[in-house]
């Protein structure tokens, strides 16, 4: 097991990352929560089998556990969702000393978290980071958010968790279109901050496709490092270094918005999005052109998208959602370029036309 | 005009005190946001006059001024205003850079704050404080809060304001019992952290009472000094230093819950658990009988009530709610008991059969 530290205003966290560490929950949480103190484990129905080996662990630590189960997908981050747990953390009498422990991905974590900041104005929570994008990004950071009809994360907190607890075995189960997709997001982190990261992705696709577990715990320890990295220097997204995780996410969050967040999940956007930023940053001469290959090669080798062609959408109507960013500074839109593999620069004076050039050329019409 | 400063971890911040400020809410606010910025001022119908001229000074200084009346009194700090104004901030286009200005007492501060703090995770607010109340205590300090069906104040934040404007003009207009019962939380911190004060208040009960606005300057500044200094060293309540602000509140919010939030305000409730805070202390021995005098009789100068005599309410049902309260640790009570004026500590072991004792002494049956 490997430890990664995160700085945060509300106490410094731990992120452990290893094989089976779930059966051994109880004792890492006992370092966070005093002995008898009371935990709500949520989840969502489809990840009970990595409930079981959690729950007996936290009891048999002394703990006084209980379970609340949230819908499946997106629609749990719902204002009705994060009332009707707070509902439960009164009626089974949590104080201020107590806990919840968020098992599952992004969508379990941003709702546990969020409930977690607000009720008695704040208890602590633990991480059980089930997905691999989880592991290496959501599952850190203390990002929460519920979506409201008029948009996805408009309510939430900066709220770190008291620990993240990713073990790497819960990826062989984990479906193969969202372990290509999670892979997107590393291949990002690869490319802004880590070439021994993106070299490795580079020579062992198959070994990771295929979930060799150290293959898996080797990126997921380099890129979970970078995210704790980038968020311990700017915990709430104040100082402009978080802004270099949105590489591929401004052109990314266009096509997903246009496609109105369906045929794509988030990190096939991404992937196109990173390939869009590329072709942008070769065009204006901030990188050399060689990178864009390198690039498609390992997005492609990870069977992820990297055109929209297929899609016939329309140039204008990606653009359109790109316009709605809610990162705009002053009206105009930032870019997250990359210089070379290991390496971005922030951009904002792109031309519309230019942007509008590279939307058609990566199949927009 | 004077200035408070508070420390806290989102950066610091000032409290304006002086008299007819707010015609001159513009130029304060520009220290804070941008120009242009866009401003959403949230209040209460019965505060419209204090509005007028806070509008007209921020339009004068260039900010995009839109207003939020929420409904008069408690019922305003609900989930369902919580989210109207939340809508309110999306529909007008609101972002990060943008922010809001809450005129009035705790409740409007305490909905404001808390819509803040998790509206696209945080943007900033300034509180114009137009009760003694919120000048003294509830806008400085950060805490915010919503109620719930099932209690008071069960979800919120700390989410501190980036100005505090204390215009002591406003006081002329306050409603005679409010006044008084505002005077009570001045009374605690004389007793808890300054002899000068107290000292002020035993020889000026009635310039204070005909509101003379030098009077009521000076016990703001010093009430809100000692807020401003407590809540700087102490801004989550982890340290216990918050803690000795809850002089007269564990019996006081005994006596509430017992009479259900009616027949007395906050305040009154203060008064009568400060008188039964300082007997406690005078039965353990803690202080001198002299002090339980001294503090009736600035108390009782206010015209504020001293005993629950008139109330008939029951010892058991006043305990009862007391034992509920949420700053419990381990099961026990913690009682902040006067040692002498100007200084008070903790005790946690006090035996249920002399607080009984003590409640009877104030009037339970």
């Amino acid at each position: 097991m490997k430890t990664i530290h995160v700085r945060s205003s509300k106490g410094d966290y731990k992120i452990l990352v290893g094989k089976n560490l779930l059966p051994r929950a109880g004792t890492f949480l006992s370092d966070v929560f005093e002995s008898q103190s009371k935990l709500m484990v949520v989840s969502q129905k489809n990840l009970t089998p990595y409930l079981n080996p959690i729950l007996a662990s936290l009891k048999k630590q002394g703990f006084k556990v209980q379970t609340h189960m949230l819908p499946d997908g997106e629609r749990a981050k719902s204002e009705k969702e994060l009332f009707r747990l707070i509902q439960t953390l009164l009626a089974k009498g949590f104080e201020r000393k107590d806990g919840m422990v968020a098992v599952g991905g992004g969508v379990v974590s941003d709702l546990t978290g969020f409930a977690a900041s607000v009720y008695l104005r704040g208890i602590r929570y633990v991480n059980v980071a089930t997905t691999l994008l989880a592991q290496v990004d959501s599952a850190i950071g203390g990002k929460t958010a519920i979506d409201l009809p008029e948009g996805k994360n408009l309510v939430g907190s900066f709220w770190p968790p008291a620990l993240v607890i990713s073990d790497v075995r819960v990826l062989q189960s984990l479906p193969e279109r969202e372990l290509s997709a999670s892979l997107a997001e590393v291949v990002k982190y690869g490319m802004i901050r880590d070439t021994e990261l993106f070299g490795f992705l580079e020579k062992n696709g198959r070994r990771i496709l295929q979930r060799d577990l150290n293959a898996l715990e080797k990126i997921i320890l380099l890129s979970a490092g970078i995210k704790a990295r980038v968020v311990s220097s700017d915990e709430f997204e104040t100082k402009g270094e978080r802004m270099i995780l949105n590489y591929g996410h401004t052109f990314g969050h266009g096509i997903e918005g246009a496609l109105c967040y369906g045929k794509l999940v988030h990190g096939e956007a991404v992937a196109i999005g990173m390939m869009m930023g590329a072709q942008l940053a070769a065009d204006l001469g901030i990188c050399p052109r060689e990178l864009i290959w390198r690039q498609m090669k390992v997005l492609l080798s990870f069977k992820l998208p990297v055109s929209i062609k297929r899609f016939h959408l329309k140039t204008e109507a990606i653009l359109k959602v790109m316009m709605k960013d809610k990162k705009k500074s002053q009206g105009l839109l930032r870019f997250v370029l990359p210089r070379r593999i290991g390496q971005v620069t922030v951009e904002q004076k792109i031309p519309v036309s230019l942007i509008q050039k590279i939307i058609r050329l990566a199949g927009g019409k």
